[in-house]
């Protein structure tokens, strides 16, 4: 078997799983693409088998500390493992992501379960070319009614794979609707403009509902409807919801009208900087705002992809913060999440104060939300913490 | 009413509460340590009201942001207020932290409540002033059968506070018994050796235990047996649980008796770090250690009060997890915890992921932990920040 020899210092001697293309000293054999390569130090010592990919930067993934061949038994084994730890965790294994790349052992492969069906992404090389023994072991171990490939994540490209989408099992399934937490949703699988309904804050919506009774909400960067239907089905007296997407919008309407709520909820399609910007301006003659709330959630899309723009993306944080905070009734809550990885727990809620401080309200920590157990951190591998979520009482000025 | 003039720059500007001696640029009038004084910048506006104590290094903490006297209406709405948050947050509120200083507006007042009985400490000069009026506000509002004064924490000196215990209302109940998650307890709420019986770690007593059914289950640091006895009592098939204090081991020993849990639970009086240390030496024939658990958990004191010892409290801290790793079966359970503010979550976890690499075990964060309501958390006030707790997966080698 080929062979890569690994610099000293490199991060899989921390633990990481990762090896890129320039912490390799040098090679050995001549490995084709997706094939699986031995990972050893320099002294010739084995520190795992790992994938290999030379046109991508990550030109090897560990899979194992051991000698592992990528054959039907490593699958079978992986997934099984996958699955039993959702089964094992408290949620609902039949709406979850089943398998999450490098945190289950399967680096590049990631299965989203919804019901009866599965959706399927490969966004590595040698997962790519193992899609019919995964499809195999996904139909004996689940006994799904079909298997969707979704493979139009641009991500794909950096290891050289093009996008495609299909059916790898049974017949495509159309309009799917799916029930979390007592809401029905409606969602095209292989058809729609996204990859389905998002399932990692499956639990925050729950746990942000459970506060809602009575209040007045605003949902900004609501997407499918998720934080708004779940507060608005809580008992929110009223739930304003936006997002710039006009077919999220409409996709969240038809949800909200499905499940008898579409009274309480207003929609707005239509971008959240401008309006929050809007509403902050609109003052009565009393100094205050004549639109407040009792709760605002802030759930943005990644503001940034890399450290680079950073500094950029934490000042949009903190202007929707300030502008939100001023909107916050005496008592409010603000519910706030960030799914960047390249910003940290400690530097959000800096940046949380530092716009509390400039909107002189005094925030108190209720709740901390973060992953769900089917997205998994592994200590060794940072890129695998992404959530984080806050919910903040704005403590009547004392 | 007297002023402190404060330094640009200070802490107070960035959301803080707490003035320190050396961020006063100049005081006007003639303040007696313990006096309600005005906080003002050098421009002369207003930031609030502060504690005056001119004997501590922390000069002056904030009670408002506005003008504010200590008489005893201030007193009813601040207490009301921090009670109304614990009846409202999901955590039995007969057994809780009622009143936590900065967190709750009453900086260096706690209040802890164990069912009909309170315990009182005031660590600050202005709070020890008005212990009669916070007694006449508790008594009315609680309706408790006795209030504890137990004011002999070494940090009222930097206050220049004496030490101090007594009965503040009603009779001392002696020996008290309280029941958490099905468990109870016997406490000394005034004669002890410490305050009764932590409250802040209840919750983690009961997420743990879900997890502990079935397992061979070792509890570092256990103190008063919290979680050795919730997890005998959620079906661990055995515990050993280690601490320094024999009057500690003794306590939990009689709980465990009078829970009828003592069969499945081996107390140790012992240090924690000898005992791993002399365990992982301790292997057999195929190089395995002799002694095996399922799960670990680690509740140490806080190794550190500062951020100038925390480089040795860290490498404690490795210690300690790097040879816990080594006890841990394949697939078991590391259930982690740091009461110490100076340490950073982030830290906490990097220092566990480098006893891992060294381990050669591959961690998956299952859960993470924080402070109940009852310890609430103010952004502004970093120091309100200090239990972080992980359930980590030793992942069976892949």
């Amino acid at each position: 078997m080929a062979s890569l020899f690994i610099k000293s210092r490199s991060r899989i001697f921390h633990g990481h799983d990762w090896v890129m293309a320039y912490e390799v000293d040098h090679a050995s054999g001549d490995p084709n693409p997706g094939d699986v390569v031995m990972l050893k130090d320099l002294k010739n010592r084995v520190l795992g088998s790992g994938i290999y990919n030379p046109n991508s930067l990550i030109i090897a993934r560990r899979i194992s500390r051991r000698k592992q061949k990528l054959n039907e038994d490593f699958f079978r084994r992986r997934i099984e493992r996958a699955i039993d730890h959702r089964t094992s965790s408290p949620i609902d294994p039949r709406y979850c992501r089943l398998v999450w790349s490098e945190s289950d052992g399967l680096p590049g492969l990631i299965v989203d379960r919804y019901g009866d069906h599965l959706v399927v992404q490969t966004t590595t090389l040698a997962m790519d070319q193992h899609l019919d023994i995964i499809t195999k072991v996904l139909v004996e171990l689940v006994e799904p009614q079909s298997i969707i490939e979704r493979n139009d994540a641009p991500i794909r490209r950096a290891e050289g794979l093009e996008e495609r989408n299909g059916v790898l099992f049974g017949t495509d399934p159309g309009e799917v609707t799916i029930e979390i937490n007592g809401i029905t949703f409606t969602t095209h699988l292989l058809g729609g403009q996204k990859t389905g309904f998002y399932l990692d804050q499956i639990d925050s919506y729950a746990a942000v509902a459970k506060l809602a009774e009575g209040k007045r909400v605003l949902d900004c960067f609501t997407n499918q409807g998720g934080f708004a239907l779940a507060c608005a089905n809580a008992g929110a007296t009223s739930v304003k919801a936006i997002d710039i997407s006009e077919p999220d919008i409409e996709r969240a309407k038809k949800n909200a009208e499905a499940n008898g709520l579409s009274e309480q909820i207003e929609w707005v399609a239509g971008n959240v900087f401008n309006y929050l910007k809007a509403a902050t301006k609109d003052i009565d003659d009393d100094g205050n705002p004549t639109e407040q709330y009792d709760m605002i959630i802030l759930d943005p899309p990644s503001f940034t992809k890399n450290r680079k723009t950073l500094p950029n993306a934490m000042r949009g944080y903190k202007e929707i913060h300030l502008r939100a905070l001023k909107l916050l009734a005496p008592g409010g809550l603000l519910v706030t999440y960030s799914c960047s990885h390249h910003v940290s727990r400690s530097e959000y809620l800096e940046m949380i104060n530092g716009a509390a401080v400039d909107a002189k309200r005094n925030l108190r920590l209720l709740e901390s939300h973060g992953q769900r157990p089917d997205h998994p951190i592994i200590l060794g591998i940072p890129e695998t913490e992404y959530l984080k979520g806050f919910v903040l009482e704005a403590i009547a000025s004392w």
